[in-house]
C-alpha cells in the first residue's frame, strides 16, 4: 500500500465507482411516524373515497327530477319518509314524489340523486314544499370524487408530508412501506479527546466531531448511531470497528489513532476485509487525512480530527451518499454566485476551501469576505460563516470582485 | 352572540390583538437530542477552546530564540529532554538549548514557544539537529484560538444544527436551555369518522384531519398530542377540549358537532372561560366555517371538516402563530410570482383559494392552471398540487394572463 493525495474529483470519481448509491432497504412503519418519510411503493387506492355519495348541505334529499319547474310561486310537495343520519346506512329509500330530512355528510339513500337546501324548502306536517328546481347530483359530493378506487394515489419516491399522510389515512391506510434510513455509525478517536460533561482534565480537550456529526447525519435523513469516543489503541479501534460494520450500513470515524507517527486507520481497515481502503489522503485544505475504505460492501470514512475539516468533507463526499441511501430528494448543491470582497489566497498546490461571511452591496449581489478560521477547527467561526469558496489545485488566488460561486453551509441566506 | 361572517384580513387582525405571540417557554433538553431546536440563551464560554497551547504537527518544541539562523548548512543542537505526550499534562519544561519530542495535538510544555516538524530535524542519541529558524508561535495552536474564554459563541434564538451543537460540545455543555416545542392538541369531530385501520361501515369515512394537522403542527416546530376523534357528542366534546386545555398551550378541532343543525362546538367555548369565542365564521372558500376562541388566554382554533379546508385556515392563520410561540425564525410567506394559464372564478361574495399547479412557460415564468377540487375535500388533488392564489371578496375573476400570487404548499418548485 502506497499513500498518494489524489485530487477531490479523483476521489468523488473513485467513490462514485466503488460505492453503490442504491437505497439500504424498505421498512414498515406505523402511519402516526411516518412524517418526513420516503413513500417506497406505489399507492393505489383500494377503495372510492368518499364510498358513497353524501350530501354537502343540510336539507332534504330528493330525485331531481321530482323538483323540475318549481320554484317559490310553484312549489312542489313531496311526502317526508323519515331521516338519514350521518355515519349510517340509510333506512329509507327515496321513490317517485318522496323525500327524506339529511344532513351535511350524510349517505345518500337509495333513489335519491340530489338535495335541496333546507333554506328552500318549508315543511308542514309530513309534507316538505320544494321551492326551487335542483339538477341531478346537486348538493351530491359523488362516491370517489376525492380518490377513485383503483387510481395510483401517492408514487414510490415521494415524501411524506402533511397533504400525502391525509391521502394514506382517508384510505385507512395505517402501516406504511417507506424507504429505510440509512444508520451510519459514528466514532471519535484520538488520546486527547473526553466526553463533553465531564471535568477537564490537563492536556485533554472535549469531542466535538461525534456530537457535530451525528447532528449532520440527522440533518440527511439517515439514523445516527453515535458510540462516541474510541480508545487510542489499535486493538480497541479493530473491534469497535468490526462491531459497528456488524451494525451501520456506514461508518463514520473522526480523528486519527496514532501509535508512534503514523495513523493506523488505514492499516486496520485493510485488514478488516475486501477491497480496504480506496482513498488514502485528498489534495484539500482543510480535510487532507481522509480515508475512504469499503469492507466487504459498507463504506467507512475516516474524517480528520478537525471539526471544520471535518464536517466539510462529510458534507461534499458523506452527505450526497447518505441522502441516495436514503432515497430522499437528490439535493441542490447549495450555492450562490458572489463577488469576492478581498483577494482570496489559496494553500500551495491544494485544493483550498475558503470560509466567508456573505453581505450584500448596494446593486443587490452577494459579497463573500473572508472569515479568519485560524490554524484549525474553529467551529465557533464556522458557525457565524455563511459557506465556502473553493480554490483549484491550479490556482494561487482569486483576485479582489471576481466572481465565486459560494457553497452555503445552510439553505436559508442572510 | 351573534353570528357574523368577517374577511380574512379582520381575521388576522383579531387573531394578532387577542392571541399571544410570545413564545411558550424554555426548557433544558440535552444535547444529544439538541438537534433542531432553538437555544433560549446567549452562550457564554467559560473555558479557553482549546485549553492549552497545541502542536499541529509531530516533531520537537523548542524555544523559537534557539532555532535563530538556523538552516541545513548551520544547524543547531538541542538537547532532547524526553517527550511531550497527547491528551497528558507536559512532564517535562523546556530551557534555553533543550527540546522535547511531541506529537499533533500535544500540549505544549512550559519555556516552548514553537515546534519544529519532524523533517526539519536529525536526531542522535540526545541530541536533536534542528535545521531551520523557526519564530514564536510556528506550529503551535494557540490556547482559546477557536473560542476565548467570556466570548459569546452561540445567540439566544439560534437554531441548532449541526455546527452550533459542534460549539456546545467544545464547551463540554450537555444541558442546554431552549425554547419549549408548544403542545398543540388535535381533535377530530364529526359522527361519520372513524380511525384507519379499522374495516369501513357503512356511512362512514376515514379520519384524515388528525393525522394531516398532526404532521402540520411537527413540520412548524410544534409538539402535536393527537387525542384522535372525539364522539359526537355535547358532553364528551366538552370534557376532551377541558383536558386538552389544562394540557396543552392550544386545541385544534376540526369537523364540526351537529345537534340538530347547529354546530355546539362555539357553544361550550363560550361557556369553557372567557373571552370564549373571538372568531366565528370567515369569509373565505374554503374554510367558511371556521370558530376562533380564547379559553382562559388558550387559543382553540375549530377547523372546518373538508380536509382541504382544514389545511388551508391552518396554514394561514395556526402556522405562523406556532412557529412564533417555538420562537422558530419567522417563515418567508412561501409565494412565487406567476400567470394564469386560464380565467379564474371566484365564489361571489367570498374570498376565494383557488388550488393551481405550476409549469413553466418558454420564458422560464411559472403559469398557474387550476386544479378541479371537485365539492369537496379533495385532498389527493391537493397533495399533487403546487399551491394556490387567492382571489379576493371585491372581485369576481382573475382574467387569463394575469399576474398573480401563488401561495406554495411547499418550498420546493417543480
Amino acid at each position: 500500500m502506497f499513500k498518494k493525495l489524489i485530487s477531490l474529483d479523483e476521489a468523488k470519481q473513485i467513490i462514485a465507482k466503488n460505492i453503490s448509491s442504491r437505497p439500504v432497504g424498505k421498512e414498515i412503519v406505523q402511519l402516526k411516524r411516518v412524517f418526513n418519510r420516503i413513500l417506497a411503493e406505489d399507492l393505489v387506492s383500494t377503495l372510492d373515497v368518499p364510498p358513497f355519495d353524501r350530501s354537502t348541505v343540510d336539507g332534504y334529499t330528493v330525485k331531481a327530477a321530482d323538483t323540475f319547474g318549481a320554484d317559490e310561486d310553484h312549489p312542489r310537495a313531496l311526502k317526508l319518509y323519515g331521516q338519514v343520519r350521518i355515519g349510517e346506512s340509510p333506512k329509507v329509500s327515496i321513490k317517485k314524489g318522496t323525500t327524506a330530512e339529511i344532513v351535511t355528510g350524510a349517505p345518500l339513500p337509495d333513489g335519491a340523486d340530489a338535495v335541496v337546501m333546507g333554506e328552500y324548502t318549508f315543511q308542514k306536517e309530513n309534507t316538505v314544499w320544494v321551492l326551487t328546481s335542483v339538477s341531478s347530483g346537486k348538493n351530491v359530493m359523488r362516491a370517489g370524487s376525492d380518490i377513485q378506487k383503483g387510481e395510483t394515489v401517492l408514487r414510490n419516491e415521494q415524501m411524506l408530508g402533511p397533504y400525502e399522510i391525509g391521502v394514506l389515512a382517508a384510505l385507512g391506510i395505517t402501516n406504511v412501506e417507506v424507504y429505510k434510513r440509512p444508520r451510519i455509525a459514528i466514532l471519535s478517536t484520538g488520546a486527547e479527546i473526553i466526553e463533553p460533561g465531564n471535568p477537564l482534565p490537563p492536556g485533554k480537550i472535549y469531542d466535538i466531531n461525534a456530537h457535530a456529526l451525528t447532528a449532520a447525519v440527522i440533518e440527511c435523513g439517515g439514523k445516527p448511531i453515535n458510540l462516541g469516543i474510541v480508545e487510542d489503541e489499535s486493538q480497541t479501534v479493530e473491534t469497535t470497528l468490526k462491531k459497528a460494520l456488524s451494525t451501520a450500513d456506514a461508518v463514520i470515524t473522526s480523528g486519527g489513532v496514532s501509535v508512534g507517527p503514523t495513523d493506523i486507520i488505514p492499516k486496520i481497515l485493510d485488514k478488516l476485509g475486501k477491497p480496504g481502503v480506496i482513498i488514502e489522503g485528498i489534495a484539500i485544505k482543510p480535510g487532507k487525512p481522509t480515508t475512504v475504505a469499503l469492507v466487504d460492501e459498507k463504506p467507512v470514512f475516516s474524517l480528520p480530527g478537525h471539526p471544520t475539516s471535518a464536517l466539510s468533507i462529510f458534507q461534499l463526499l458523506v452527505r450526497p451518499l447518505i441522502v441516495a441511501w436514503a432515497k430522499r430528494p437528490a439535493e441542490e448543491p447549495r450555492m450562490v454566485s458572489a463577488i469576492t470582497g478581498s483577494k482570496l489566497y489559496a494553500a500551495r498546490g491544494r485544493r483550498t476551501f475558503v470560509t466567508v461571511h456573505l453581505t450584500k452591496d448596494e446593486s443587490g449581489r452577494y459579497v463573500a469576505t473572508r472569515v479568519p478560521l485560524g490554524l484549525s477547527g474553529a467551529i465557533t467561526t464556522l458557525s457565524k460563516a455563511d459557506g465556502f469558496i473553493e480554490i483549484p489545485e491550479t490556482q494561487q488566488f482569486i483576485d479582489e470582485r471576481e466572481d465565486v460561486i459560494v457553497h452555503l453551509y445552510k439553505p436559508r441566506l442572510p
